[in-house]
This record gives C-alpha cells, sequence and structure tokens, in this order.
C-alpha cells in the first residue's frame, strides 16, 4: 500500500531499535508514503541495536537523543528543524522501559526510585517531547502526536508488572496534553494500544509466550503484526484523521472487546 | 451479618424463581435486614418453580405480574402499596429470558421476533417497571432501583447469545432512567454486574460450566456466591449509598479488570 | 485526498437521505477514493429525500431496501452482486429513526411499541444485513463494516430520548456479529462515534443546537464535520486497519475524553 | 446510620488534615460503626491541620509517617499492630498533592522533578504502603484497602494539572496489586471516585469553584457531600463487599455518566 499519505510531511519517530521494532515499520512505511523523517534513540539504544544503519537504509535522517533530558530534546529538535527544511508534522513514541522488570522484581518488591524510572522513561518522556515541541516552536498546526501502549494500563496482567503504572500515565498524559495541543495547534495526541508483539523489549517480559498465544486465540483476527500496527499508524499521522484526539485506539485483532473465545472454552473444556 | 440495613423500607423483587436464584438470596438477606418485601414472578414462572413457597417462608406478600405487561405492573404495584402500607423504597430486576438461546441459534441464525422478545422481557421491562411506577406514583424519595446484568454487555462472550443486546440495554436504560429519577426522586438506578452464577437460567447457557471455571481463575478472588452478591445488593438498597447512580458495578472477583491471570499463563505454558 | 484507498473494493452504503447526510459525504468519497458503490435507502426514505438523484450524479447503484426486512435485503445483495460483479468489500450502516422522539414523548412516557420499533430500525437492523449478508454469501474476505453511533449509548443526553437504547443495542451487536465474522471472513466490524452533526435527523432532535453548541465548546479539535468523519471512514474501508475490530471508534474532537473545558470555566465564571 | 458494620475491625487512615477532610468524615463514621482506628499524616500535614486533636477526640490512635518513606511506614505499622492489638482490616489512602499546581506552573510548562514528586506522594505511596504492609504481614485476611480518585484519571478537567496523572497512576496500582493481594490474602484494593469536594486540598485548584458548580448542575443527584462519601467507604469496608476488587467505584451523583443535562441545555439556551 504505497498512497503518499504523508507526502509532505516531515516526522520524528522515537524508540528504533532493530529491525524488530515497531517503530521501525512505521519509519519504513512513513518513508513510502512520502515522509521525511529524523529517527532518535539514546546513545545506550544506538550501540545495542541497528537504529543508524537503518536510518541509512532509508535515507532518513539521525540524531542521538535521550527523550527523559531536556537539553537533549532542544537539540534534537533543532536539528529536525534544519535537516527537515521545516517544522514537524507528526511525532511517533516508542519508548518504554522497566529496570524493575528486567531485574525481575516481584510487584510486590518492588524498588521505587527504578519504579520511578520506568515511568519517567516510559510515560513522561512522552510530556516532555511535546512541552519542549511547543517550547522551541516546532510543531505544524494539524500536528499528529502517537504514542504506543498495551492494555496493561486499564486491565492487569500479571507479568506486565510496573510497566502498567507507566501505560496508565502515558494514555493520561495523551488525554492532558492532547486537549492543550489541539487549542493552541489543533493537533491530535493519541494512543495506540497493540497486541502482544514481538519486539527485542516485549521478549523481554517472562510469559510474553503465552501471554502472546492467550491474545491469539482470544482475538478473532489474531494478534497484529508490527506491519500491520505500522499502516494503522500511517492513517493516524495522515489528514484523514484530523477530529480523532485524546483516544486511546485498539489495534488487536479485538481482544479488548473479548470476555471469552471459543478456543479457550474449547481448551478448558479439553481438560475436564 | 444482620445489621437493620434496610429497617423501615418497601421493597419488590422480581425474578425469583426457585431457591438457586440470586433473587431469592436477595429477598432473604432483604428481609432479614429489616425490609417488608413483595416477591413476583409471571404466572408460568410461577408454576414452573417454588416462588409462592419462598414467599411465604419468610412472610414476603407474593403477587403474579409480567414485567413485559402495563397493566400486571399497575396491578402489581396496587397490591403492593396496600399489602407494604406505604410506597416502595427498593426494587430488583433480576429477569433474563431468550428464546433464541433456548432454540440454540447460532448467533449468526437468529430468529428476530425472538430477539425482540429477548429485550423486551431482559431490559425493556426495566423501563416499563420504571415508568409504570412513575406513573402511579409508588415510588419513595431516596428510592434505590437495581438490575443484574452480565459483562456480555460490554465484551463479547460467544455463547452469551443474543442476551449480549438485551444487558447492553439494560444498562443503557439503567443510565436513562436513572438520571430521570435522579431529578425527580432523588432515586438511583444502577446495574450490577454479577460474575458466573449457576442460577437455573444459567445453567441453560450452553459452555456455561467452562465460563465459569475461566472466570474464577482469572478473578484474584475467584466467582462471587449468591449470597455475597446479594450482600452487595443490600448496600446499595441501604441509606448508605445515596449518591451513586447510572453506574455498572462490577461484583466479579475481580475479572472484569484482568487481562490475564497467572492460572491461564501456567495452563497455556502447561500446553506447550 | 484522492489517494485511491479503497481501488478495486465494492460498498454498499445504507442511510443516504440527502446532501446533508453523513452516508452521502461517505459515498462522494469512497467513490473519489476508487470503490464502486450501491447506495440503498427504503421506498419512503426514497420519496422524501434525493438519494436516487444523488447516486446517479456519482454514478452509484442504486435499490430500494428496508434493512428491518429479510425479503428485501436478500433482493438487494441479488441486484449488488449482478451490478457490482462481485461480493462486497465494505458496508455502512447510518440509519437511525425513533417514532417516540418524532412524536415527542417524554423518557418516562414512552410508548412501547414505538420503543421496539427504533431499536428494530436502528440497531437490529446492522445484525439483519450481516446476518442475510452471511446466509447469501456475500461478503469478501476481509470486508470492513461500520454503523454510526453517538455517545449517548454510554452517558446520558436527555434530549436523546431512547436513541440511546438504540445505540447502545447497535454497539453490541457490533461487537457480537464482529466476533463471528472475524473469525469467518477476517472481517472486521466496529462503530464510529460522531460528534453532533447537523444532519436532517439531528435537526429532529429536541435541543440539537444546544447539544451541538456544548460538544464543541467542550471539544479542543470542536466538532467533527461530515466530510472529516467521511475521510475517517475511508481509512477504516481501507487495508490500512484490516486489526481493527469490534471497537467503538470516537471522531469527537476529543470531547468523549473532556471532563470540562476552559470555555465552560469561562461562562459559568461570568454568570457568577 | 450506626449498624457497627465494621466492629471488631481494625483500620489506618491516613490523609486527615482537618475537619474539611474526606479522611476525617471516614474515621468519624468509621469509629461509629465500631472500628478501632489509626490516624496518620506527614509531621508537616500534622502541625499544619488537626489531626491530632481530631484523633484524640474519638480515641483513635495517632502515629505520625510520610507515606512515601519506608521506614516510616514500617514504625507506623509497628505501632498500629501494637497499638491495635492485632494486624490491620483496612486502609483509607486520601492523599494527594502536586507541587506544580501549588506554584501555579501551566501544563506545558511543568517542572519535571516536581511532576515526579506528584505521583510519588499521591500515587506511588499507595503501593508502599501496601507493598510494606505485606513485607510487615500486618494485613488480615479479608482486608479492604481504598484509595480516594478523581475522574481526571480518565477525561480532562483542564485545571486539574498533573494531578490528572497521579490519579491515573493511582487507579492502576489499585488494580495492579489488587490482584496480589486478591491472591494473597482474599484482600480487595479499590478506588473511590469521588465528585468534588471542597476540602483545604481542593479548594486550592483554580477554578474549583466553577468544577463543582459545573458537576453539580450535571449530575441528577449533585455533588455527594463528603458525609456520604464515607457512608459509602463504610460499606466498602465491611464484609457486605468482599468480592468487590480492582474497582474504580464513582460516587458522584451520576456525573460520570452524564454527556449533558437540562441546565446545561438551559443554560446555553439562555445565551442565544
Amino acid at each position: 500500500m504505497q498512497h503518499q499519505l504523508l507526502a509532505g510531511k516531515n516526522g520524528i519517530i522515537f524508540g528504533v531499535l532493530n529491525e524488530q521494532s515497531i517503530a521501525w515499520a512505521v519509519a519504513q512505511q512513513a518513508k513510502a508514503a512520502g515522509a521525511q523523517l529524523i529517527l532518535t534513540n539514546t546513545a545506550a539504544a544506538t550501540k545495542m541495536g541497528t537504529v543508524r544503519q537503518l536510518a541509512d537504509s532509508i535515507g532518513a535522517g539521525f540524531c542521538i537523543a535521550d527523550a527523559t533530558n531536556t537539553d537533549d530534546l532542544e537539540a534534537l529538535y533543532d536539528y529536525c528543524v534544519a535537516q527537515l527544511g521545516g517544522k514537524v508534522d507528526f511525532i511517533l513514541h516508542a519508548i518504554a522501559m522497566s529496570p524493575n522488570m528486567r531485574k525481575k522484581r516481584a510487584y510486590d518488591d518492588l524498588n521505587y526510585p527504578d519504579l520511578i524510572r520506568t515511568i519517567d522513561i516510559s510515560a513522561l518522556s512522552f510530556h516532555r517531547i511535546m512541552q519542549v515541541a511547543v517550547k522551541k516552536d516546532v510543531l505544524n498546526r494539524y500536528a499528529s502526536l502517537l504514542a504506543i501502549t498495551f492494555m496493561a494500563s486499564v486491565r492487569t496482567f500479571p507479568d506486565y508488572g510496573d510497566m502498567a503504572q507507566a501505560k496508565s500515565v502515558l494514555e493520561s498524559i495523551a488525554r492532558s496534553f492532547g486537549y492543550r495541543l489541539g487549542k493552541t495547534h489543533a493537533a491530535r495526541v493519541n494512543t495506540i494500544c497493540q497486541g502482544p508483539t514481538p519486539s527485542t523489549a516485549a521478549k523481554g517480559v517472562p510469559g510474553f509466550d503465552q501471554l502472546s498465544h492467550f491474545s491469539d486465540i482470544m482475538s478473532p483476527l489474531g494478534n497484529p503484526s508490527v506491519e500491520e500496527c505500522a499502516a494503522y499508524i500511517i492513517t493516524l499521522f495522515s489528514d484523514y484523521t484530523r477530529k480523532v484526539t485524546m483516544q486511546c485506539l485498539y489495534h488487536d485483532g479485538g481482544f479488548s472487546a473479548m470476555g471469552m473465545s471459543d478456543e479457550v472454552t474449547g481448551l478448558l473444556a479439553a481438560r475436564e
């Protein structure tokens, strides 16, 4: 599908790590849809992954920046505006990291400075990206800002740990800042709740395989792929969706609207 | 627990069939809490079940009435006011029946007159109960009206058939009429979303055992019993909850807020 | 925006009355996006409005059909498949009518046969459209089915009367049938919750002007136009959104996520 | 209403500042309902308010503790168990403070360390209270834990600033920890979403008067009083609600289920 839906638009994509990243699928499709792009990630992630090479491979700009650091974001925006020759039309936030999960801390044994880090990195960074963008005046009218979330924000998935809290804040920030940016820039801010995706980050979640399996057999359409997620995101960055804002948009094959599925019934019946 | 929470209150309970009915547990506890009661059900249900004997056994009044029939409701209210010596403080709606489910019609092979009957019996009856009560002026100020729902109203349970639609309407009526009765009577109207309960009606649902099992292993507190449901309902009829209205209140051991549980993870891991 | 997003696709649009109809905006944009179309409405609506001429003006087929009548739907689908030379890829349901509202019945003075008519016409018709489509085997794999709803389904708008119940059922049907069509056709079924739109139907709602005004000052992006609604719908019919199903998608400038706005604060402050 | 609903139960109440506090109304009613109580607040709040005197006046214990400090919580629990002669049956979290709001920072000009403080004080403290309680093993089986929230967690109220994020996390913690405590202690964890209440904290919110006014004219039952809130909370601490968990319970006179009210319609009509 190459309909040039983003022709003439400038975008920034946070969170490409490697070829498994949702953000990378978005970058590829956004480029194919006619956008000019800057990819960005932290120095550590850049070293660990392949974001620099991926940016090169599609002719996107690249700039190291830590989204939890105001100075970095200011420098990033300076680079973007210079490189893109104009202001920004869309931003993707695909950043999530939980030190508590990495350290396999149980939910009733969290380290609190790490809980704050989880929230700061995975959620407050979205606020900071917007606040610095407003202060630097780099957003075009009708801009579209989007963050990737997971439904642990509203329902408990035991293995998802304190990232549940981060996703709750992330969605809350989308609503709060969405109001402001709507008034000042006619911009929109949404989150997309993607079904389980085997990215590098996700595969670190204990029990991810079962979570993915469960989601797949609960959803009539099965789990969505990263390419399908990226395709949906292209529409949300395009001019076709200008009045959709402050929403959490479920892209999950129907999982969020399911209470039980025939497969789960069958599975339980077989055990009796 | 016998705290006389309903001392001095008059109530009507729709939908007692037999000793397995949630409505029966409510009747018993409401009586123990000091209320005066009238039980009611259709002629057919009265013949099929034991509502008349149950009413007698706790000293409650009994009156046959079809809640889909305005004349019946008018006669019922006349009986209630005479029998109770005053107006009504609380009403329980525990009525649900789907001819399509009884006939085991698949969801893409529904009989439409039967779909309308499902909705009329299981949901519109709640509107009619309130509309006739208003017209007959039988509600006391601060009355509490409650209907029992199931979360198929908002998430799909394949075996729940067209009752999903009925429950959606039922909850919608609670919100719409809740607004009116709030303004005119300072009354409140809510629905309680009870976890799977092995009542006579429920046990007719194909796949009920698996549904009940699934709900039980997804919920940290397990499925709620009918006695626990009745206890909760007593608080909602009492004066402790006067500003709770137009809500769907989940009484489900946590099911509605769960995305996945350790038990489900374990069950899937064991199959791999 | 003419990106041929629907090139090669066949669609049916229910509910075009005249040039103010959302369905008409969808028809125009779907045609411009490359789709082949059939428009349909009842005989009465055809006489009252201009759907036949509008269909002619864009080279769409036209066929009279009452969506509450199985025979009509069967004939419609025969016509569509013959006319379009293939099965159907998308369907829009934009049908809503309340005899109780037309007769200005208060919510606690509803006529029950009319309440059933409201639900049958405005909601059960969506089920019937899908059930007959399945039985006649006219849906292509990956079809997209969409109905237009309003958020009175989940929150009370006093002037919206019994249409609130109809919209609740409509959304419920989307979830229930969405599960089935997902399994059998990899199809998706959603509702779009559009902000207040001055269509012919809407303008009949008492208090519509105030509702529209309120929604506009509560929403950071203001009320969405019919053209914006149609643009969003095009993306939902396209292949960009294949894993979005069983959702109610808010297209309302942010209204649904607002608790209060600066304008409302100002308005109340001015009165003090 | 004095039904001894909490006879034999031990409780801890966080967040009593003075006689306007919701937590104070809860303390009074819990005492009257037969509970033994410990009140607690920070040293600063104790100096600023009258919590010590209030505790004395009802024969409750009092202990200074900062809920963001693990050592303080450990000492508090030691004191409680000694003082109460047993473990704890219920806990109320009524703690909220935003340095950004105090400093009147606009939402797009937040100070980030202060944003973290808002979240730490107003939300993470609830996690810490539970985590330390589990580690110290001070919770009785069937304990009930409750935090007070506001619906800015899910809808935007512009004047509510970064407290919106704190309330989102707070509700998320209730769901995540509710799962764990349900499994280990058959305990329940909920939040109660109270309508606008003129507490000392709330009155500091700019635009609070308009918010309260708006909520009052939108809700069919009007804004709930602190006494009504406390009465509802007593039921949630009692044994009548043992299977209600992981819920956000709206106690708001219907506000959350309203889209528009006759009063608002009238107000807008009058301006035209």
